[in-house]
């Protein structure tokens, strides 16, 4: 009997201490999914003060009180898959909230907003420099938000966390020598963030010589998904991937989905890395982040230039399907937007050679989200090929499509279901590397645009412009993102901006 | 004739103004050569805290006494076109210089130097990335020393400046967002740094295919020469070039030459940046460094694989040779060496398919700097075909070649004359990615090579093994620089290493 007694208060005792033995070895063999222990810079004297340390200052993190006015999460790129990326606050919010703050960050490879050239134009001509600098110094693509933090991906190898009142640096980390071109999500307390270069390695060359498909990134450095702690920057797990992870992934309960340069799409558990499975498709996936659709992945791949459907809790193909005469690495370089059952993207196609110049004609395609059909197909308009990112990212908002073209610089609005032109704007100076890449941001009965160095503001019904404000530096395949009163823009020249909307000048209200 | 006399005090007093002024002038002009001004980080407000901002602590900067028992320049990457990278140091140096010192600096990307494996092993398996670990996040090739600073530019994007006696970081700059492969030169005050890539953008793969000359590195980030003053990293001036710009240069009375990936070879001077001439060949310049022997450049490139001597002063093209059987970028990646008229360089050459995998026959030749006659071609041994840099760094000392395989992992010494072979040594565990690229160093009867983990001491006179030291790491391309009693060495994983050479244990006398 006594004996008895001192088992059970053995086992007591020593429960939580097995529980924890239990729990520290489920979470070590959560840890094997990680590709290269020990994390980068773990145990290496001075490092810590080395310049790819983690940066953190717990004094720039939001007063509590804010964070629930703010987005909680940010599942998708576009945080939804309408890519609408604007948020509507509680009338409870904060006055700075409603009324909008206005701030500028320098990133690590900042380059005057003010200038009037990107760096080494002189050597590259506008069409090639301004690209470049995107690709390799600033921010590709725009920012993401969520409970009071700005979170942005640069190019310069850093994702960034700012505080969204006061600009001021939170975290900084650079978890991998690679470029970050994609948008943070944010879940659970983890930040995500891609790495991946646009490089191919000579092996590449001669594969595609052969008529193989070439694998992006391979060996330009190390590609992959990085998860962060979102307070602290600190490194959860990593996961690194063969071809380039160039593109954004997306979220859905727990599952994170991503979509590489070597023809795979994965899905793994977003708290640990783990695997849940893996799909092999064909071709490239550039910048086409995968958009989750009620129990569906859609992602779209190049060589050859297809848009999958996949089985989001399988991984099985449901079908595949293509633009007709897309060309290039145009469908690899956009993302789906779907709305109501419907899903839309462009591609650069038909090329032609007019007066030595080589053109593209970029063609707008609806499809059914259920059985892949094509919809409607529409020409937007041929104009000189598009250099780097091709395409451009389509935005849906009740029934509008809203879509840019770069071959001829202009912003076009369609009707979802027949793909009617509603009208069409040219954008005033769009630069010689063209614009029309970004997804505009419908808020509050206005649309805005941010292209080359302004923000522009339409009225979504007829397209005319009502206002605009000037940023400076250039503004690529970047979306306003609006949060009640403030507009945060990240820049090609490597820097992360808040506007007040109410700041930008309205010049006629209809 | 007051006039007169007030004639004469206004120009004495003006001339100087005058000077200035037209000084001021001519260094404006000479900064036109610099491809993006303003500099960069110019004027952006925080930039100067930034993590790529320069870094500079005068307190490291030597002691001003030991200077003088130093290089004070350093104009070959390899010290001098023999290649051997060995400095006798004056009796009267301090004894910590004749006894030698040892030191560990971990750089920006340092990975434990007593890790056993390479960074992402599991996604590229060793032979991938052990290499890839060194082109993206390490030094690839070895250091320069010159009054009483170490130079080590590192694939981490970072140029940096160490007392040799302590191992301090003085200063570290990091000019431009991309690879910086080369070893640093040094010259009137001056350090010259190379940026460049080993990726291709997408149009390179189209070109290649269409069976044109494909240029590594244009718009894969921004590569070109930079300079900055020596003693504090301070950029003096840049110029960009289009294709990478992985090489180093060569420096000869003030004339600063360079190779790049597209073809070009250019003179400039080394103090302003100026063009002296550029020249035109075919094919592409890897990590092939000009030499500069009696009024001639010798610079090799591939695509096609071609050994080129131009005239120093004019860059016309006096003759033009290859290596029969010459494959991939092998003389594109190999560094001629010169000695008593004769250039000796290797190439991996006649590829087949052994066995399912991809083997290569590397070819030593020698041909006269005179003629471009081959004086003689030796087989050095069949073997995988190695990943990433493909040769070996030639030395010559007193007659004798020292040449590397890295298919067959290793290393030979030939008569110069007649390509004879004296001995041949196999290099211990080479690792997966085989070794024997980098060049050995000739000091005091004794060859000291770094390979793999470990510095290895050979009988030159017979290759027998006689002594080593484990140093750790992966040593790829990398050459002991030896400077009196102190080897000093880079590593792939992103250290630099001081170590005297009284700590390598000798086992046997000869």
């Amino acid at each position: 009997m006594k004996n008895k007694n001192y088992l059970i208060i053995f086992i007591f005792i020593t429960m939580p201490l097995f529980l924890f033995a239990v729990l520290s070895f489920s979470a070590k063999n959560a840890n094997s999914a990680n590709e290269s222990a020990p994390p980068y810079n773990a145990k290496i004297p001075n490092a810590v003060s080395g310049p790819f340390s983690r940066y953190f200052n717990p004094h720039a993190l939001p007063n509590k009180a804010i964070i629930k006015y703010f987005p909680y999460q940010w599942l998708d790129a576009y945080l939804n898959t309408e890519h609408n990326t604007a948020v509507k606050i509680s009338k409870k919010a904060p006055a700075w909230m409603r009324k909008g703050v206005g701030w500028k960050f320098p990133e690590a490879r900042a380059w005057p907003l003010h200038y009037g050239n990107p760096y080494g134009i002189k050597i590259y001509g506008f069409r090639g420099a301004a690209p470049t600098q995107t690709q390799y110094m600033g921010n590709a693509l725009g920012v993401s938000v969520a409970n009071g933090i700005v979170y942005a991906e640069s190019d310069d190898n850093f994702i960034y966390a700012l505080n969204a009142k006061t600009g001021r640096l939170i975290w900084r980390n650079s978890p991998v020598e690679n470029n970050l071109m994609g948008i943070p999500l944010v879940y659970h307390g983890l930040v995500f963030v891609s790495a991946g270069s646009v490089g191919f390695n000579f092996f590449q060359l001669v594969r595609y010589k052969e008529g193989k498909t070439p694998i992006r990134g391979a060996h330009i450095s190390f590609n992959g998904i990085f998860a962060l702690d979102a307070l602290n920057g600190k490194l959860a797990w990593q996961r690194l991937t063969y071809g380039e992870q160039m593109a954004s992934p997306a979220i859905h309960k727990g599952i994170l989905f991503y979509a590489t340069g070597n023809s795979k799409v994965y899905a793994v558990n977003a708290l640990t890395g783990k695997t849940v499975w893996v799909s092999h498709v064909r071709g490239v996936d550039n910048m086409s982040n995968p958009a989750y659709y009620k129990g569906r992945i859609f992602v779209s791949f190049a060589f050859p230039n297809h848009l999958y459907c996949l089985n989001a809790a399988t991984g099985r193909l449901i079908w595949q399907t293509t633009i007709p005469g897309a060309t290039n690495t145009g469908m690899g370089d956009v993302s789906p937007a779907v709305s109501r059952g419907i899903i839309v993207m462009d591609a650069v196609a038909y090329p032609k050679i007019i007066n030595d110049k080589k053109t593209v004609q970029t063609i707008l395609a609806a499809f059914s989200s259920g059985s892949g059909k094509i919809l409607w197909i529409k020409k937007e308009g041929r104009g000189l090929m598009p250099p780097a990112f091709k395409g451009s990212v389509p935005m849906i908002h009740n029934g509008i499509v809203y879509s840019g073209n770069p071959a001829n610089s202009t912003y076009q609005a369609r009707n979802l279901y027949t793909g009617k032109l509603l009208w069409l704007w040219k954008i005033p100076n769009p630069g010689p590397a063209g614009a029309g890449r970004g997804n505009p941001t419908y808020y509050n009965g206005r649309l805005y645009i941010s292209q080359s160095k302004y923000i522009y503001v339409l009225n979504p019904k007829n397209g005319k412009l009502i206002g605009k404000a000037y940023v400076g530096g250039r503004m690529g395949i970047v979306n306003p993102v609006i949060i009640g009163g403030t507009v945060y823009l990240s820049n090609s020249w490597d820097w992360i901006v808040a506007k007040p909307l109410r700041s930008i000048i309205i010049t006629k209200h209809k």
